[in-house]
């Protein structure tokens, strides 16, 4: 079996710019993830700040993004990798039949959101965001729920404040609430289930329902310990220095997985750090060698 | 005056991608630097990992940054700041003829190219300036040195011949020089060291010594720490943390000016953190008002 110079798990900006800067740097690679790339991208409404290329829907940022990957013939292979094994010199990565092996790997598989509520998938891009920032324009004058999951997501719910006529807050954690903006509504019913006809309209909850444009869920939940034994996190992601270098020598991450902001271009710039930095480890263990 | 809530400071893609993102956060921002964006940028040849936009020229990419700038009605001031104080609750940014304030500034003005010159540190404001403008009253009379180290400092020089008895200029780049004025001298020998007892006195060239009140060093960006009197560094970077915080309170920093890689999609990416960071900062100076 071939071992790769640098494995890149995830297909978001953040393994797709590590591919092609590893690529360009004539590393021997492997890029697994979904010929799709992300459906988070995908489905994303409009994004206004990926700097060089303004107000792009999310499919039409994907179709840059395959056609960048096909210009610089970079293959991907659709797997899902249950768990990397640091062996010392090498990592294992089991695939759904497969074990791959590599000298180094870019762990760049996203945040993993908690369980989705009833209406989420089918609601993604029609109503249902992960992101304030993004896609707080399109509910201009409009009426969102927000679904807050750690207090930290105030700030957004305020922001939203200032561009939707009405905005409901649902905190998802125990500490009080310190949000006051007239527009701002403080429920503490519990979220059920998002329903709509071709795009939301109702956020069902335990004691009734509330008529809104949009729904907001804003989590944090991540598993990557799960992912790579041994990995150290920090708040639920993987700790990372500014290197991109994980805990663990030899494996590297970008992207969500590494921390917020969730934002594409943070993504990227981060996949082009982890690449150039899993080059220089290949390059400094070739010298010892 | 008005206060902003964010001054970027450079036009490079770091500080474009903080603009844009600052922009989509409803703040109020100021961008200083240069209409044409980054020079570096532009002279490029062709980038073939800006995900998104493969193999592109550099002036392509520029002409993308400007649409998108306009697309989003994002103003760029051109100015040059000398220095930025830190004033406890504000920033006071010091640019050739007005002086502006802002809540929180973002630092992106690249990677000053070379070291700095004997003698320069220890006499900056005893004879060495980075600002014709704000300095020149300063030599009336007297004798100057000029390095411009691109042909845009030619009216600087220009000036100071209006001010000073006598200004030597050595230019600092390959262009032809276009100044003639009688009592300026162009020299096309290489400073090496500036000198002097209390202030500067004399000039060091690889071919002799020049007799001067004082030194212009007119280069594109200023280093980091006399930009910001008292802003940690490391190995002639600011020293930043993963968001983009530097060690003064209020100030972040994005792109090359934070360290290699010097990459274009590295410093976007950066400049997203960098502008959400200030725009948290400022969130929670207002929940503590």
């Amino acid at each position: 079996m071939d071992r790769y110079d640098i494995a890149i798990i995830g297909t978001g900006p953040g393994g797709l710019e590590a591919a092609i800067t590893a690529k360009i740097r004539n590393k021997n690679i492997l890029l697994i993830g979904n010929k799709n790339l992300s459906l988070k991208v995908e489905k994303a409404h409009t994004i206004k700040n990926y700097l060089g290329i303004s107000d792009v829907a999310g499919e039409d940022l994907t179709a840059r993004f395959k056609k960048h990957l096909s210009d610089m013939e970079i293959e991907i292979t659709e797997d899902k990798i249950s768990s990397v094994y640091a062996m010392g010199d090498y990592f294992a990565l089991q695939g759904a039949d497969v074990m791959y092996e590599a000298e180094t790997v870019i762990l760049a598989t996203g945040v993993v959101l908690g369980k989705p509520y009833p209406g989420e998938n089918e609601y993604l891009g029609k109503g249902v965001s992960y992101c304030a920032t993004c896609d707080a324009p399109l509910y201009r004058g409009k009426t969102a729920a927000v679904l807050g999951f750690s207090p930290k997501e105030e700030a957004e719910a305020a922001f939203l404040g200032e561009v939707c006529e009405k905005v409901y807050y649902f905190p998802q954690y125990k500490e009080p609430v310190e949000l006051s903006k007239d527009n701002i509504e403080i429920c503490m019913d519990k979220p059920k289930e998002i329903k709509g006809e071709m795009t939301v309209n109702t956020l069902v909850t335990d004691s009734g329902e509330v008529s809104v444009d949009g729904v907001f869920i804003l989590r944090e939940s991540v598993a990557p310990s799960q992912l790579v034994p041994g990995l150290l996190t920090e708040d639920n992601h993987v700790k990372v220095n500014r290197k991109l270098e994980t805990s663990i020598p030899g494996c590297f991450a970008c992207g969500d997985i590494t921390g917020t902001p969730y934002q594409y271009i943070k993504a990227a710039g981060e996949g082009n750090v982890a690449a150039l930095s899993a080059v220089a480890y290949l390059d400094e263990k070739k010298r010892k060698m």
